[in-house]
């Protein structure tokens, strides 16, 4: 007796005998094989498409001959008359084993395919996303066994799916039986399961086979901008990519002005809530226009925001979140449906997934850099940083992981600064000064030219030189200490004390010239003394926090840093140690990890499993309350110098030697030399 | 050693003996008697209290003494002081076992007290209501081990209460920091389950002990008529039932030609869900000021209608109920909120259950005719006739329950008779008509005189006498046939024929003078020729549905009959029975259940295993399509006649005699005298 045929499926390395005529989809479910099917089998998705290899396979102990599959049968041969099956491809539902053979799932066959991340650090993203495509084929009402057109769907999905039970978002329910009669009694159904052991709910259906995909989009709602990506829920590519202006800030730029609006107007949280959501729904729209999509098809919404934007987004007044004991009205993770938050161009029966928040001054936007960074993962001692109008801050490694948040307020985002402006087209986002001359180059957004370069003029003649933005302030202000013109206390120097014109008086303090278009009607683009204090009150809190989290874990050095944050990927590591915005370590250990928060939420839109285990690793992170822990305000005041008034910069100091400078009255000519403890 | 004190519970007659200051509370719990608490044996809720006995209790075989409880503690006597504590009462969770004692349980303290309906029949609700309250201490927030307040809600419900897992409803999460805050941590809440293994869902909250109950409204969502009953859900006690239009009327008297609206006009499904939504949102908020209770103490809702209404109210257009296969959208139950409905005036987390269907056009309504007159249960095979717009028919006993619906029209509720109208005060409700002199006697809604007692005229003062009502009419035209002014055919003699002048010729045809209010400038009250078919057309439809179901029973005589519908309750058997209207039995076997339908509702509104036994049942019901058995046309012929052309009612012919007159042209002067076949 001969052996039933051999099968060994790559890259998955399964393998087991079947017998002749075993459809290879049927081998490949029987072995667990990850490979797709929307339509249960029936050769008209081809999500199942394989690979056969032919020949010899000497690592897999086969000789793969031609006839080791069946030839195409009229299923398959129609499918590739109307849409075309590339080379060497089979349907896996039509294609039977007939001899031994190794079948390739290439990665798009895959449901669990992994993405890989188009930001600086290499992570993939294993799709296993919560909502899936089921094409069934429903069997016609019959008068004379009664049921509803609900109940003979489910019994299709259990006939041909397995799935036992369902419930339906009752927004959809109304849509079912046109779509049933359109499609004649086949359609195909959109899944959604909260949890991998829970009954699936019934969230879309579409008449015949559903081709068009569905979509997510996992939104970074900051204090400051929305941010979207739209993500095709079964490839995992992002399609669009779009943010627009928190329009709160009209009611206070930062979250804190947004929680006192809340308690001063009554009704004003509600106000609040009414134009996060509509900016949100506006926001969905037009990715999906940018992305050529139906809005109809975005079936998932992850967010991720802190824990004030949280609150204003769920309708709950924020008013506890601005006195201690900072409750958080909730801190669990919250599934909803887009009809629960009124996002009206999404469809109503449109799931919506949030982050757990993890304190209440920490919150889902903290939880989604953990999840995406993994500080808990990490076998040495990491920061990580998400820079915003609020900055998360995470210390840890595989023994403990701890979180706070400190709020740095707009100053590093070009807010509260007298030139300052959003990242545009126009503003300038690097400076380098001589330290000789005390004389600025600068690069502005839009231009890769710096301004002393041949075409620079050029470059710019469209935008301007219009302000200064988030990343150039910081580069601006590292660079004015580097060069001597502003002193480890944050004076800037008047033109006697460093020797340059560009140091010009304003009223009793001084400002640093950066650009003067004036002579052609630009602006007169200076750093103020004013500029220097804010950014000296945002870095501190930020170094203050991050000292906080060391204090608790009982260490004064980290290994490595990760800037997070849309901002953060801008960021020099040289600046941003020189201004003392981190602790001092190696700059090749500072690292950027991109939007962190962001690439959180389109882990968790992708990964069900992932929500899982966020919510548990968020219960496991020791939180540190920056607003009433007494060594914050020491940390705080301590960091105000440039880059620290006490703390070594050692790793700092082997890049660079700052000038030992100071203007404060009586220092006058720069004649006395302060010496940093360094 | 001695014993310890045995206790027996009344009126379970479960006992046990507990250590010497055992609270009572804890000792029935831990007997599992049925004794309510919502406070958990803090001493404030008083829903505990019972009734120790003291004496000899042979029957027990226990001696109580006087000293058989602890006295009042502090918490008793304040409560006594505060609120007063009926003489002989106890809190069972303050009072302690000492000694042998009798403790009996009045029904008020009972979570599963029976409630006697108020209807004819005398069957108890058992009180088991899906939503319950439970008051609880919430932990305070502590900044240094930060959870939600939510989170610490469940907490303190699981150490509390032993409920391990909660759900919240959406809508009610914002309020709950501002409750828990008014209540200095001390709130009650209200949890509802779906299902009594289900995690329940908290849907309300009240600072502090809620003291004012829970209410449900249970609603019978008629083609005519919606009418409410409002229920504390505590003490099933009905505390106002109210009702009004059905403002959809204004689409179409009846189902099918609200059906046709919806097809015949794009949007007008959407038109008719808004109108019923509106009229039913009006009606909860009228119940609630009736009663004089906060609408936002209306935590569930629950339905029962026919699948068109059924639809409508979900928001389904009906269009596939108005032509074969008669396929609904869903049969299951459903649990919804009244958000999803748009139920405005109650509040967004109350909840809604909705009775399923039975078939495409046998619906929520008839599942809650079965499940309140339980055809199920029966030994003897009983008929159940819902009489309305459409009729609701069942037929059954302990062996197998069938069902039907048939489209009786709204003949019956008086409308398209020429004199109809709605039940209200000046509608003639019952008529005599003498067998000798043809002379009609009658009674009118509002007053107890017949037309010819003193006393009528002024009775009737106020409201006039104008029109019949749906009862009215069926006994005129029983007592015209009983008196020989309408023969067998349903044909009104002519005065020549019949010997009356009240017999007027009314074009070809011929009409019955009831009452002539013209010469007062009231109306000319008849029964005319075309009133006669639309009754004959009615009660064929009725008798041919009940036919058709003892058909398919294999029989041709039922033991009883129910009439149900809330104008069941108005029909004399006997003229029912010579209308035809019923199959023919004993006339004391005809009983009346008041409105059924309503009755369903209340029970699936306090007792949450109702809701799953009537599903269950739903199941089990032979389903029968009126509209496509041939057999229904042939029965509906038959049933023409009055009281039917081929069928004996012997049982009738005992009681009554009807004259064999013929008034068919040809049978000039009542000459030709038909034999029954009985």
């Amino acid at each position: 007796m001969t052996q039933d045929p051999l099968v060994v499926f790559t890259p998955s390395g399964k393998r087991g005998r079947f017998a002749a005529g075993t459809p290879v989809l049927t081998a490949a479910r029987q072995l667990g094989v990850d490979l797709d099917s929307v339509c249960g089998g029936r050769g008209i998705c081809s999500k199942c498409q394989v690979v056969p290899g032919f020949g010899d396979f000497p690592k897999h102990g086969i000789h793969s001959g031609e006839d080791a599959l069946s030839g195409w049968n009229t299923v398959e041969a129609r499918y590739d008359e109307k849409r075309g099956l590339p080379p060497g491809r089979r349907l896996s539902c039509q294609a039977q084993i007939l001899g031994d053979v190794v079948i390739d799932v290439p990665p798009e066959s895959q449901v669990h395919r992994q993405v890989v991340r188009k930001a600086a650090s290499a992570r993939v993203i294993e799709m296993d996303p919560a909502t899936r495509l089921y094409y069934i084929e429903v069997e016609a009402p019959d008068m004379h066994e009664p049921t509803g057109d609900l109940e003979r769907i489910a019994r299709a999905l259990k006939a041909q799916w397995g799935i036992e039970k369902i419930s339906t978002e009752f927004s959809t329910l109304a849509s079912l039986q046109p779509i049933l009669r359109k499609g004649d009694w086949k359609i195909t159904v959109a899944l959604h399961k909260t949890d991998i052991s829970a009954d699936p709910r019934l969230i879309a259906a579409w008449p015949g086979l559903h081709e068009a995909g569905i979509y997510g989009l996992a939104i970074d709602l900051g204090s400051t901008t929305i941010a979207a990506h739209l993500t095709n829920l079964d490839s995992g590519d992002v399609v669009a990519s779009s943010g627009i202006m928190n329009p709160q800030i009209r009611f206070g730029e930062d979250l804190m002005s947004r929680v006192s609006y809340a308690m001063m107007n009554p009704g004003g949280d509600a106000e609040m809530t009414a134009a996060v959501r509509e900016a949100i729904s506006t926001l969905a729209s037009e990715i999906a226009r940018e992305a050529g999509i139906d809005p109809a098809l975005i079936l998932e919404t992850v967010f991720v925001c802190n824990p004030v934007m949280h609150h204003l987004l769920l309708g709950i007044d924020p008013v506890e979140l601005g006195q201690a004991p900072f409750a958080l009205a909730t801190s669990s993770a919250l599934n909803l449906t887009a009809a629960d938050l009124g996002l009206t161009t999404l469809p109503a029966s449109a799931q919506v997934y949030i982050l757990p928040c993890i304190a209440g001054h920490v919150g889902a936007d903290a939880a989604a850099v953990a999840l995406s960074e993994q500080p808990g993962k990490s076998e040495d001692l990491v920061l990580i940083v998400d820079v915003g109008t609020n900055a998360e801050i995470l210390l840890g490694d595989k023994t403990r992981v701890l979180a706070c948040s400190s709020p740095t307020g707009p100053a590093f985002e070009g807010a509260q600064i007298s030139s300052g402006q959003r990242a545009a087209a126009g503003a300038i986002e690097a400076v380098r000064i001589d330290p000789e001359t005390k004389e600025p180059r600068f690069r502005i957004i839009g231009s890769k030219f710096w301004s002393d370069e041949r075409g620079f003029a050029k470059a710019v003649a469209r935008s301007g030189i219009t302000g200064i933005c988030g990343s150039g302030i910081i580069e601006a202000v590292a660079e004015m200490r580097m060069a001597g013109v502003l002193d480890a206390s944050g004076l800037i120097g008047s033109a006697e004390q460093t020797g340059s014109a560009r140091c010009i008086a304003e009223g009793r303090t001084h400002a640093y010239v950066l650009h003067d278009g004036r002579a052609t009607g630009g602006p007169l683009i200076t750093v103020t003394q004013g500029d220097i204090r804010a950014i000296q009150l945002a870095k501190s809190a930020l170094y203050a926090g991050a000292r906080l989290l060391m204090d608790t874990r009982g260490v004064d050095k980290v290994d490595r840093v990760v800037l997070a944050g849309a901002f953060g990927a801008h960021i020099s590591p040289l600046h941003a140690m020189v201004l003392g915005m981190i602790p001092d370590v190696p700059l090749d250990k500072v690292t950027s990890a991109g939007n962190a928060a962001g690439t959180g939420a389109r882990i968790a839109l992708c990964n069900l499993a992932a929500r899982r285990q966020i919510e548990a690793d968020v219960g496991a992170i020791t939180k540190v309350e920056t607003a009433i822990e007494p060594r914050f305000q020491e940390h705080f005041v301590a960091a105000n110098a440039i880059p620290h008034a006490t703390d070594p910069f050692p790793e700092l100091a082997r890049e660079v030697t700052l000038p030992q400078v100071g203007f404060k009255k009586g220092d006058e000519g720069g004649g006395r030399r302060r010496r940093r403890r360094a």
